[in-house]
């Protein structure tokens, strides 16, 4: 699926949900996209995981960085916040940035979202590492609790859109470059989706359908 | 130039001087290598900019936050030790991953290092917090202290380098994929290189060439 984000202008992403990501999925993204890949997943999940917005993380700890506390993301042009928290690596991956290893340490993350359905957070936090170490090369970004309501950004649609389709709380993308040092424009990223039999949406018909499922 | 790592059996990487990076070289890195895009740096300069490697951030704070204690990259299978550090954005970026900004971020952390060659690290600390902010999307990887005394690995040769060829101690690059979900091998990356008139050098060849030139 190609997106178009909401409050990134003129910037269009990759989708898929992480359940179904496959090798040839990451080799899509990398070639045609070239982002950086990463994993949304609901603020629920993070809370059962433990997993820290990186931008909290390091504000807690500036005393002893003081280097983190000059470099606080207090600008992002697009945002009032960043989303990214820890990035991760399945511990049977071996560099970790193979198609194979990112396709396992997303596959395998979202089947650990399943397997630790109902699980209290502090066995949830064991099995996670059990399964994965950081740092390492998959980004995984957090969605705002109150999804579309508090923060039109690509990860609260995408997770909006899981959520609608029934599926894991989990997605997958990257952003589109375009060949002039930018993103891939709109209607770019609109022909390259009809070209590749891919679903073009944009971001707010998910916010008029998730206005209307949400009631 | 392309590059055979000595301490990741099968891995080979683009590497560019990142002073010398362009919008075009992250365009080339993104479509014919497809991993992750990284800078890397010199210990020294690490120290100078109070940048931590991320693992020993994350085990000094693992109280406050248990998950890092269960993700402890404590099996890393071609290393002993993550050489991650923090990921930034120049803050005149505006996603950050465009490969103008990807460029822009790489080139002025360059130019930094010049400029704060003889200021005490207080003093750089604060210029680094002035132009970039953390989270971003490039991440940086830290050369061990004693170089290729140390560790063998794509950090510390290609900062051996910069260093031999008298060059701002900071290296750019990134793993090339195959066409098979691995990583493209060496006989394949030997091939590319002449194909495309970049220079192939392999991992031993820069160690000999550093026991020479550092007696």
């Amino acid at each position: 699926m190609v997106f178009d984000s909401e409050n990134r202008e003129g910037e269009t992403d990759f989708v898929i949900a992480s359940q179904f990501v496959t090798p040839h999925s990451i080799k899509t993204m990398r070639q045609d996209g070239g982002g950086l890949i990463f994993l949304m997943i609901s603020n629920d999940v993070a809370h059962r995981f433990g997993l820290p917005f990186l931008a909290d993380l390091y504000a807690n700890v500036n005393e002893m960085y003081p280097v983190l506390k000059e470099l606080v993301p207090n600008d992002i042009p697009y945002d009032t916040k960043s989303s990214f928290s820890l990035y991760i690596n399945h511990r049977d991956t071996f560099t970790g940035i193979t198609d194979n290893d990112r396709s396992l340490t997303i596959t395998k993350f979202s089947e650990l979202i399943e397997k630790t359905n109902n699980l209290n957070s502090d066995i949830a936090i064991q099995k996670l590492g059990q399964e994965f170490r950081s740092p390492g090369h998959i980004p995984i970004c957090v969605a705002s609790e109150n999804l579309l309501q508090e923060r039109k950004g690509h990860t609260e649609l995408v997770i909006s859109l899981m959520q609608m389709a029934g599926l894991l709380p989990a997605g997958s993308g990257c952003e589109i470059m375009g060949d002039n040092g930018k993103a891939l424009s709109k209607n770019d990223a609109r022909r390259y989706a009809i070209q590749n039999n891919l679903t073009f949406i944009e971001g707010k018909e998910v916010m008029e359908a998730w206005n209307k499922w949400s009631k």
